[in-house]
C-alpha cells in the first residue's frame, strides 16, 4: 500500500525527519511518500499558521487521490486541515494527534502531551475534547520550545523535553506519554528507554493507524460530513482548487 | 465606533444582504462596513470551503487592523477563522455561531438551530460543543437547503425554514431558535413575528457583541493562544501574509 | 433604552458603586437606573443570603415590568433570581456572572474568576457548569475577602485582588480575569492596565449585554420554562406577589 | 429519630399526603412531623414559585434546629432552598429529586422522570446535571398536568402519567420511573404493582436517605459551601431572618 | 430485615472488621451476615484482583437469594461485580464506592477520596464518572498502603490516612472525606471527630443504602440490564453457574 | 508478529467464525491465533456471563505470556477482562469495541452500533462513555437477536441486522455503522457494500490496531493501573491464578 504523508509546514529539514520517522515505523509492504507545500509557514505554532497551512495540505491531498494513493497522514500535531482532507480523499487520512491519542489510550489509563509552546496547550485541549480524550488527557504541558528549534542540533530541546516528561510522571501521574509535536517524532524510541514508559509519536502512530485502516478495507465515510465538497465557483487565486463533480 | 463585518465567501449579494442585516442592528454611532474575500468559494457547505475561505477573511483583518476598526464580524455560521482572526487583531473578533447561541441562551433555556444542509449539522455540533453550549442546544436540524438557494425569491426556502421551526417548537421543545446560515439573517425579524418564539440571527448577534465588547474597552487576550503569530519565513503564494514583528 | 440594574443587597455604597460601573460602560442612548431592595441582606455570602435577596429583586423587576424598562441587570455575582425574573419579565434578564463568562469566551480561550470568599467558589463552579463554561474556567479563586470589605477603604482588598490575578496568569495559565464579585466592578479597568490582560467585570458585561439583546429586538422566550407564571394564591406576607393573568 | 418533612407549598391536602407517604415508609423508631410554610404559593410550578417558598422552608429549618430535629426533607421536586437549608442545619437536608434519582441509579441503569407540566422540564434537567445524574436519566416526560390537578379526585390525572409511564419504557427505554412531583407520591406503590418496573417518589426516598444519613451520624459539612451563614445585617421584612452567630 | 454483606477478598480479619462496621451502623430491626468467597485473592489491588474476586461474589449472592435476603452489600471500593449481582438478585445491591459518593454528595458540595494504592486511583475515578460524582469528586488521593498493611497494627496506616485527609481539605478544598477501601471502616467515626468534617466509610454507607432502598419496597429492576441472565450452557469449572429459567 | 485472539464464550463456531475475520485482515507477516477459554458461558449476554468469562480469558493471556505472544484481541463487543489483561501482558490488549469505535471516529464525524440484544445497550453506552466516544456515538441500537441465533444459518439475522443499518442512516443519521458483536465479525465487508458507508467488524478493527501498537514497538504501561498485579494468596479454585514476582 501507498501512504501518502504530508508535512505541513514548509522547512525541509522537517520533512525529512517525519518522513524517516514514517518509514520507520511502515510495513515493509508500504510506501511512503512525504511531501510538503510549496506555500505556507515554515512552522506552526497557531491558528494563524494553521490557517495558511490548510491549502497547500489539500493540494497534495488532491494531487494524491489522482496519484491513487491509499490513506494520508497529516504530520503537524494541530491536525490541521483532517476534516477538509476527509471530504476530498476516499481514502482514510488521519491527524498525528488522534493517532497518538487513541494509541495511549490503549496502553495506559492516561496520558500527558509534552508539546513546545505554551500557546499550543490551548489547541491540544481542544482536540482532546473533539476526540472524546479529555479524561485520558491528564494534562497538556509546554517544553517553551519554538517548532524550529527542535531542528537545531545546538538546542538544549531534549533536555527539557525530558524535564517535562519526568514532571508529567510524578505530578500529573501520567501512565504514558505523547510527544505533542511531529519534529519530536525522533525522540520517541529513545525516550521511551530512558523514562520505562510508552512515549507516543504522532508521525508513526498515525502511519500505523492509516495502514490498520487501509487494511480493513475501510473508507472515509461519503455520507453527511466529509461527502464530497458540492461543486461550486471559487473566485480569484483560489480558483483551480474549485471542486467540480 | 467602526466595525468590520466580513461575508466570508465571494457571492455578492449574500455581502449585501449580511450589510444590510448588520446595520439594521447597529447602534446610531457604530459604522458598519461590509467586505468579502476577493478569492475563495462562492458559498461555504463544508470543512473544504471553510479551508479556503480563511485566507481571504484574515487578509480582510489585516487590512482592518491598518485601517483601525475597532471590532470584527465574521458571518458565516461555521465562525470560520476566528481563532486565527484573534491572533492578528487587537480588537474583539467574533463569528455568529457563537454569539448566537450566547444571545439565545440568554433568552431561552434551549433553542434548536435551523441550518441548510445536513453536512453542517457536525460541524455545528462540534461548535456547540466548544462553546459549551451542548446543553443548551436541543438540536440541530438542516432544511436541505444549498446556501445560496437562500439567494434565489423564486426558491421555497422560507416555507422549508419555517416548517423546521415548527417541528423544533413541537419536536424537541425548543423555547429559542437560531438561523444557521448568514444567508437567512433577512428572515429573523419575519419569522420571531410569525412564530412567537426569538429567532435569532447570527449575523445581528455578533455586531450587537462586538458593539458590547468594544464598549466594554474590552480586546483580544494577547496573553496565550490568541497572542500575535510568531514571526517567520511565509513560502510561495502564501508570503504576503508573513507576520512580521 | 432604559436599563434597570438591581443590586440585590441593602447596602447603598454598593448600590452607588454599581450604578457608576453601569453608567460608565452605558452607551449615550441608554438610562440606567439603579435600586436595591428594601428587604434582604446587607451582602450575599452564600446560599442563604441568596434565597433572601431574591423576592426583594423580584418585586423590583414587577415594578420594572410596569414602569417600562427595556431590560434588567441583576448586579450579584451568584446570578440570584434570575431564572425567576425571566419568567415575570418580557424584557431580557441577565446576571453578572453569566455575562462576564460570555464575555471571557469572546476575547480569550480561557478565564479565571476571583471572587471574595472561598465559600463562593462551588457556586460559581455550579453556574459555570450550568452556562457551559466548564472548560472556559481554569479556575475560581477567593481572595479571602468579606464583600463588605470591598466598601472599606482601609482594607487591603485591592492588593489581595491583584495577587490572586498574577497567580491566575502564572499558575492557571488564564488569559483573561472575571472579577467575581459585582463590589469589584470598579477596579476592572485599572486592574486591566495593571496586568495587560483583559480583567472583566460582570455588572459593566451585563450592561452591555442586555444593551445587545434589547437592541436585537430580543424578549425572553415565553414557551417554555420562562413562560409567565401560572396563577395561584400567595400566602401570608407573600400574598402581594401572587400572579393574576 | 425525629426527622421534619417540609411541603414548600401552602397547599394543606398537599401537606397531607405528603406526611402519609413519609410515614409510610419510615422506620419505627422514626417520628415524622410534616409541616408547610404560612406563606408563599398554593403550588410550585416555576421559578417564580420557587422563589418564593424558600424563605418560609427556610424559617421552618430555623425552628427545626431549635426544635432539635435529626434531618430535613424538601419535599417538592424542584429540591427549592436545599442548598440554603444545608447552610443553616447541622443535620442532614435533602431534597427529592436528589433522593429518588439516586435510588433510582442503584436498582436500574437508567431511569426517565414523569412530572406535571412541561415548564418543569429544564429545571429538572438542569438538576439532573448538577446531581450528576444527566447519562442515568433517559427523559424528563411530562403529563401536562398542573401541580393542584393532583388533589382533585375528578381529574384524570393517575391515567395521564400511567400512559407517560409506558411511553417511558417503551419510547425512552427505562428500567425505572421517577415520579416528579411530591403531589405524586401516593401513586408510587400501586405504579410500580401496575408496570412491573421500580417507580420511585422522591418523599419516600428523601426520608430513607436522611434516615441513612442520620444512622450514619453523619452531619452536614461546616466547611466551605455549607458553612453557616456569615451574620450580618438583614433589612425590612426579613430582619428577623438575620443570622447572628 | 436481613442483609447479606459480603467481602469479596479472602481475609477473615477485614471480613470480620467489615461486619463489625456494619453492625455498628444498622437498624436494630436488620440482621447483618457478613460472608466471603472461599476463592479468590486476599486483597483486590487492582483488576486482575477483582476479576477474580467476582465469581466468588456471585456465588455468595446466589446462595443469598434462596435464603431469601432482603439486600446485598458488596464491601469493597472497586464495587466488584455489582453490576453482575443485580442481574441475578431481585432485591437491592449495592458497591460501598456508589453509596459513599451519594452520601457525600449530600452532605457537602465536594469530596476527596482517600485510597490505599496509587494504581486504584484511575479504577475509582472511572467509578466516579460512571456514577456522574466527577464534578463532586476533587481528588482521589491514595495513601501508598497496601490493603492488608490495614490490617496489621503496627504500621503507621493510620497516620499516612490523617495526613491525607488534611491534605484533601487544605490542597483540594475538600468539604467531606470518602475512605476509599473497605479495610479503613473502623476509621471512620474517629477521623470525623479528629477533623471535624463528614469522613464517610463506604461499608456503613452501604448497609444504611440498602436499608432505605429495602424500606422503600424496591427491587431490582428486571427490565433491561439488569433482568435475569438468559439460560445458556457454561462449561467446565463454571458449569455450575450456569443459570437456568 | 504472533497475535492472539481470544474468544470470550465456549462456543467453537463463533471462535471459528472470530478466527476467519481476524485472518482475513491479518498482515501477511502476522501469524494469528484464536482460542477460547475450557470454562465460561457459551455466550455473552450481559454483565453476569462476561463475570465468568474474564477468568478463563484471563488464563489464556497468562499462557499467551509465557508462549511469548506480541498482541493480544479479546473479541467480545463488552470488552470483557481487558484493563485485567493489560495489568499481566506486557504487550498490548484491546477489545473490539475500543478498536471499532476509534476506526469509525477516523473514517466519518458519528457511528451506531448495531447490537444484539436489548440488554446490551447500557453496557455498550458505558463502554462509549469510557472510551470518550459518547459524542461521536449517535445511538446503540439492539436488532432483537440472541447471540447464537448469529450461528443460525436458518435465522433471520442478517436481515434484521440490516434493517436495523438503515434506520441508522435514516433516523439517528449516523455515517458509519459499528456491528455490536464479535458473532457478526464475517458481515462487515458484506454490509458495507449493500450499504455504501463503512460497517465495521470490532475483531478486524482490533487485529490491525494491535498490529499497530505492535508495530509501534509500544508496551501497556507498567506505571500505574496496568502495573503487574501485586503478589499474593489466592484461595481455593483460584490458587493457580495466583500472581507472583
Amino acid at each position: 500500500m501507498r501512504i501518502l504523508v504530508i508535512n505541513p509546514n514548509t522547512t525541509p529539514s522537517m520533512t525529512a525527519k517525519i518522513g524517516l520517522s514514517a518509514q520507520a515505523v511502515a510495513s515493509d509492504t508500504t510506501e511512503i511518500t512525504t511531501l510538503s507545500p510549496d506555500k505556507g509557514p515554515a512552522s506552526i505554532e497557531g491558528f494563524y499558521d494553521e490557517a495558511y497551512c490548510v491549502p497547500g495540505v489539500l493540494e497534495i491531498i488532491r494531487k494524491g487521490e489522482i496519484m491513487g494513493y491509499d490513506g494520508y497522514v497529516i504530520a503537524c500535531f494541530d491536525d490541521p486541515g483532517v476534516d477538509a482532507a476527509r471530504e476530498i480523499a476516499t481514502k482514510p487520512a488521519i491527524g498525528i494527534c488522534q493517532a497518538a491519542m487513541y494509541a495511549a489510550s490503549m496502553v495506559s489509563t492516561s496520558f500527558s502531551v509534552v508539546t513546545t509552546l505554551p500557546r499550543s496547550i490551548p489547541i491540544i485541549e481542544r482536540l482532546a475534547q473533539h476526540y472524546g480524550m479529555t479524561h485520558f488527557c491528564r494534562r497538556v504541558r509546554a517544553a517553551a520550545l519554538p517548532v524550529l528549534s527542535l531542528e537545531d542540533p545546538h538546542s538544549n530541546a531534549i533536555e527539557q523535553i525530558k524535564a517535562e516528561i519526568y514532571q508529567a510522571l510524578e505530578q500529573d501521574r501520567a501512565e504514558s506519554i505523547i510527544l505533542g509535536c511531529a519534529g519530536m517524532s525522533d525522540l520517541a524510541q529513545w525516550l521511551s528507554c530512558e523514562t520505562g514508559v510508552p512515549v507516543i509519536d504522532g508521525v508513526g502512530a498515525a502511519v500505523k493507524m492509516v495502514e490498520a485502516l487501509i487494511g480493513l478495507g475501510l473508507k472515509t465515510s461519503k455520507v453527511g460530513a466529509y461527502g464530497f465538497p458540492l461543486p461550486k465557483p471559487y473566485q480569484g487565486d483560489f480558483a483551480p482548487n474549485q471542486w467540480e463533480s
